[in-house]
């Protein structure tokens, strides 16, 4: 089926988000109540206190999906209009998976200050701001910039796909019967998301896997990254190598992971890989190896992003929960400890993991809840 | 009835604002074709040709209703977080009357240039902005400066007051059969709403009716006011007068507009109009006179902004429209001519003004539609 297709007839004939009145106003009464005089007294309240906002307003269920169209989808830098049917559908998730008010936040910038002044400008009526499809490396000053502002902010990318990923491994390693300990991961891909998928396996693994990382020119190391900040971070927490390009590294690796670009791994490579091996080839739309490749040269596990495959290491299972747990307890932000439940509680989500099926699908009923309630839980605690 | 009580009831249950998919995303398919892969054929479009968003997005029934907290309702500077739950009725009564998807957006800035920037910076995924409860004289500037971005752009308590006003205008004189010539215009109040309103009155006259505009201290006169530039635009546009009070100028006045503080008109000053006075007192919640006695001395019309008297100038009648014919027809400015044309349009749809009814009711059944097929009609001429 041609989806592009149907996604631009069905957008031509509707607009895929409606933004509705909750309740009826068709009397006097109902005027008086919603608008004024009534809503004086809801204003007067927020006046005297302000951390009453949430309670008397939809800051309590709101989450602004803002991005400045850098790095959207496979199609990069593509800008704000362009950008906004990708947020338009992340919208969609937000609602039908995490019953969140998302609304679109397209800016006509792309200068790093003055997306983080206009994030902190609109933030009052939000509850949440989702990062989304923004570029490295300025999507970490921006994530990291905006942590203090009282609401929760995440940049989707990293830790959306972070979440997801490490769930997938944990049940992965059950299936392949491997622990943390000396695990050999190499990570293909040291952009939003390989940098965030690094960090979260460093901090649950607690050091214990040995990590490489990959750009595109080769392995990150000391000598070549030391003046790029968010890389050079990166090779303070992974194994201390010298220059390599991935068929270097790939010898005796228990995991590959691919946040990177299409058809980099060969089914060689696979077979130099540790037995038992993993593989989650996750570049979009085409994965980094056919999953069909990957299996014919031994690999034990392969997931992908697509829909298409069996394990799909999707985001759409992390951030609907991530936000709806936050949204639940007004976090403040959101911490390593509330993306590591997430990361558990949709690993725990199968309770006999296979090869076929380490990861729930977003369709399988309770998904989100599940992820909200342990998310809710590790703020709280 | 307590409506404060009702609305912090129904808020503490309910948000008043619901952003839904339009669709249910409950397939691999519909995840196909409302996220990726789908999306990104209509992003592909988007991004040859940016002027195919609205067609293809939100863009085409968004409003934005922004505000930066700073004149709310007559509770003056109360902050953007304690504007939200005014916005949000707002936003309600878009939706409910204007078929709008809007969306509250609150500042936390006060700073002119930091306003008219941040808005600039959100506008590609909004069809218009709403620009709400900002003190005077910086609303004069922010709508000004935000002409040229390609959507319609305008400040509500400015023009919605002043479309109503004139269209209410417009039928009470013919209940009292007086002509534009040489009537006399007494407009109590020069910050947003009575400029507006002064220089819709003006235009559609072309200049025949006299009008004389007081603030706070008195009337506006060269001398005083020369170094304020709004006030002094319009010491350009009325009759050239001296000081003077209220008091003083209401001496034969057709026409008594307020838009300024309760009980400032005494009956002792309503006798003294010219017969068949038209007496507007819009202060609220309570108006300039008592429309009671207003009438026991002598006034031929009186109208309030209240919903509990008759005649209510209450400009939930023009914005819904305004924005909804602006929106059908993909304005990219509200002019003079389409402010106008809502006037007409609201007037003539009382077909036999009399005293007690000189304006519709927004529960009148196609008030906004014909509101909106006119500036729809006036923007495309």
């Amino acid at each position: 089926m041609d989806y592009g297709k149907k996604a631009i007839e069905y957008r031509k004939k509707n607009t895929v988000l409606r933004v509705i009145s909750n309740s009826n106003i068709l009397t006097k009464e109902d005027l008086s109540i919603f608008y004024t005089p009534g809503v004086a007294a809801v204003s007067k309240l927020i006046a005297e206190d302000k951390s009453k906002t949430p309670e008397l307003t939809m800051k309590r269920n709101s989450v602004a999906v803002v991005t400045d169209g850098s790095a959207v989808l496979g199609l990069g830098n593509i800008g704000p209009e362009a950008a906004l049917p990708v947020m338009e559908g992340k919208a969609m998730l937000f609602s039908q998976y995490g019953g969140i008010d998302a609304i679109p936040i397209c800016l006509a910038t792309q200068d790093t200050k003055e997306i983080i002044k206009t994030i902190k400008n609109i933030a009052p009526a939000f509850g949440g701001i989702n990062l989304e499809d923004i570029s490295a490396p300025r999507c970490f000053e921006i994530e990291r910039k905006l942590q203090d502002i009282g609401i929760p902010v995440m940049h989707d990318d990293q830790h959306g796909t972070a979440v997801v990923v490490l769930a997938g491994l944990i049940n992965a390693l059950k299936v392949a019967d491997k622990d943390w300990n000396g695990l050999k991961i190499v990570i293909s891909g040291a952009g939003a998301a390989g940098t965030a998928i690094t960090k979260i396996i460093w901090d649950h693994s607690k050091g214990k896997a040995e990590m490489i990382v990959l750009d595109s020119e080769g392995t990150l190391y000391h000598d070549r990254v030391e003046d790029i900040k968010n890389k050079h971070e990166l090779v303070h927490i992974t194994k201390n190598i010298e220059e390599g390009q991935l068929n270097d590294v790939i010898a005796g690796a228990d995991v590959f992971i691919g946040v990177s670009v299409p058809n980099i791994l060969t089914g060689q490579m696979v077979k130099k890989m540790n037995k038992k091996a993993i593989v989650f080839a996750m570049a979009n739309p085409i994965p980094e190896i056919d999953p069909e490749e990957a299996k014919k040269a031994g690999a034990l596990i392969v997931a992908t992003g697509r829909s298409d495959y069996t394990n799909q290491l999707n985001n759409v299972l992390a951030f609907p929960g991530i936000f709806r747990g936050a949204l639940d307890v007004r976090a403040e932000r959101i911490t390593s400890e509330m993306k590591t439940a997430a990361s558990l509680a949709l690993a725990g989500f199968i309770s006999n993991p296979t090869s076929g099926k380490i990861i729930p699908s977003i369709l399988d009923k309770g998904v989100t809840e599940i992820v909200a309630k342990a998310v809710a839980k590790a703020a709280t605690q």
